[in-house]
């Protein structure tokens, strides 16, 4: 079965191809093929940071209608390990997902665990936040676990620094991220229908972002990847940065926003310009008890939901709220039952999920401000009550 | 939509009944009829005690073949509370669940809560284990409160004692029991398709037993559990127990072991003409790594799963034995993920659920005797090792 699936992968193998399908403004609708799948864009991923989207089935995550999740190096190089997923295979033959993957390369890690880590030219130690034990990455080790990993989209090592940030240390993080762009992509093997990305460093200052996006553009990956942000920056800052950086990005590649954002962050990205988007917020806001809704997001532990027959949100159509009502969902969660947590992750992943397929829609169909002015009017009006 | 359903239910209200199907020695498979569909038995009710079976989505219950679920008195009680489960109309409408259910009426949690509780005549105190309110629990507040629930199947309020108990603790429990059907009964409004059990206590002696079941069968219930096992005795006494129990009970009517029990418990009980069961084992278990399998149970900490390709059960079709690995479930329980918790629950309710099938069919087809010797030669093969 095995060499059947291989030979049918061979078969079928085609090359990592990004098709513009339709443009309104700066805002695109693009098509991505890959080995694994083609996935529509703009698109937003399910986090699985361990191999598993956190409180859902993967059948289910599939239903949704999720053509790519993300895996994350750092976590899964712990646990369960290379000797492990080796074995299986690569990832998505170990959690059976057979849609493409995307694998953060630990650049992440190295800010949100900088307590645990050490950065050096070479790579960075990290001091396992499990057992303490110490793990020196890469570039290159990046790299090649991701190859194991059999990740359709590799992401190079990058160093990710918080905001606000220094000039110099902007400057360093740029400069490192740029010399590991070049050896992630010196131990990258590509293979048909798979792609690797680079990363832009630069914090807010838009000649360190043009420097990046040159260098990594020399380089000539698959698709680029706009770091350094959903890093406590405000919202003005990030569109800013979008701008600034989206402008020296190639037209004819996919460009990816890493670990943004809430809804109206994401819109404003698809508006300045970018595809792809990863979050833990819809994950993790519904394992709190948050659920994004049309009308801005609301916190279902609130007393006011405990009689409330409601579903979540009113527009949606989703499992959750054509089954359950809010009062339910409250019930759940105050009792801390795993079903809250899936119901609310359900749900906002298909929030998620429909927001960036209806601005793909409405940029095909040329209306995409006039999308973005309904769905934001709606959205803030709750919370601006 | 409402009144719809309501007259629909009204249309196919049905009485509450129970009928042989067949007789394999004292092994019975039955068919119980009710307001909310059929039940065959021998059958295993998934245990739901805050209106959740933990881990699992209802639909994914239903999909296992599940054909009535539990809920508990006690627990519901608090959270909810009456005032929501009025406002839905009971708990199946609350939960979204089509399907009977019963509810147990407290009487467990007077043992299990002991440290909470101080029991008289006229009822039993508890002090919430959440907040420390004092709530008073009686066999008419009981049995009004799981009329608002809208069980299919109310339990009497009785008093349940541990294993092993003085003859003068057993003596009180048994009569106090009795005194509580009485008034149980008393406060049970009855509805075509609904119906109550009286449940017998008397710990294990054989004459507090038969006076159980004597002052229960005048009170003519729709049903009879054996109360007060699954407390902490061997396997012989409740074996022994169950045999003196049984043959005081009225054949025509359903027998429900209440908390019982390892896959083995339930074989043996079934054999001794029980009909019905309940049990936190499959879904607790689950969250704790274990899983049930014809060769007997496992911990999937186990390190020796850590590469291990199999499913859990060669002899599975579950969800989680045609989809996932040892190695993946390892992964996951080790990482304390949602899913493994949810993948474990499935397989284990599927595993309670085949083998109460399996134990029915073998009784309609004369060959339980042979089925309970492959299953328990091939169960209890590996624990032997």
């Amino acid at each position: 079965m095995e060499i059947v699936a291989c030979l049918r992968e061979k078969i079928m193998s085609i090359k990592f191809d990004f098709t513009l399908v339709a443009e309104d403004s700066k805002a695109r609708a693009g098509l991505l093929r890959t080995a694994h799948g083609d996935i529509e864009t703009p698109i937003f991923m399910p986090v699985g940071t361990l191999g598993t989207v956190k409180a859902m089935h993967l059948k289910d995550v599939l239903e949704l209608g999720s053509q790519i999740i993300l895996g994350n190096t750092y976590h899964l190089y712990l646990r369960p390990g290379q000797e492990v997923l080796k074995k299986f295979g690569g990832l998505r033959s170990f959690i059976n997902w057979e849609k493409p993957i995307l694998t953060d390369s630990g650049g992440f890690q190295i800010m949100s665990l900088s307590k645990l880590t050490k950065v050096t030219d070479k790579g960075v130690y990290f001091q396992s936040h499990l057992d303490g034990k110490k793990i020196f990455l890469t570039p290159e080790s990046s790299t090649q676990f991701q190859h194991i990993l059999g990740s359709t989209i590799t992401m190079q090592l990058d160093e990710c620094i918080k905001y606000p940030a220094l000039r110099t240390d902007a400057e360093n993080s740029t400069n490192l991220s740029i010399e590991w762009a070049k050896r992630s992509r010196e131990a990258f093997i590509n293979r048909p229908g798979y792609g690797q990305f680079g990363i832009v460093q630069g914090s807010d200052f838009e000649d360190l972002r043009e420097i990046s996006c040159n260098e990594l553009t020399k380089i000539d990956f698959e698709g680029y990847a706009i770091g350094g942000l959903a890093v406590g920056e405000p919202q003005d800052v990030m569109f800013d940065t979008i701008i600034k950086t989206e402008k020296k990005l190639p037209k004819h590649k996919p460009r990816y926003l890493m670990g943004v954002g809430k809804p109206d962050d994401i819109i404003g990205a698809i508006k300045r310009g970018v595809d792809m988007f990863d979050c833990v917020l819809p994950t993790r806001s519904g394992r709190n008890g948050q659920a994004f809704t049309s009308l801005g997001p609301i916190n279902i532990k609130n007393s006011k939901y405990k009689f409330n027959k409601n579903p979540l949100d009113q527009d949606c159509f989703c499992y959750t709220c054509k089954n359950f009502s809010n009062a339910y969902i409250h019930h759940l969660i105050k009792s801390k039952e795993i079903l809250g947590a899936s119901l609310l992750t359900w749900h906002n992943l298909s929030f998620y999920m429909n927001l960036v397929k209806r601005a793909r829609e409405s940029i095909i169909s040329n209306s995409f401000k006039e999308f973005e002015k309904n769905f934001l009017k709606k959205y803030n009006f709750k919370s601006n009550v």
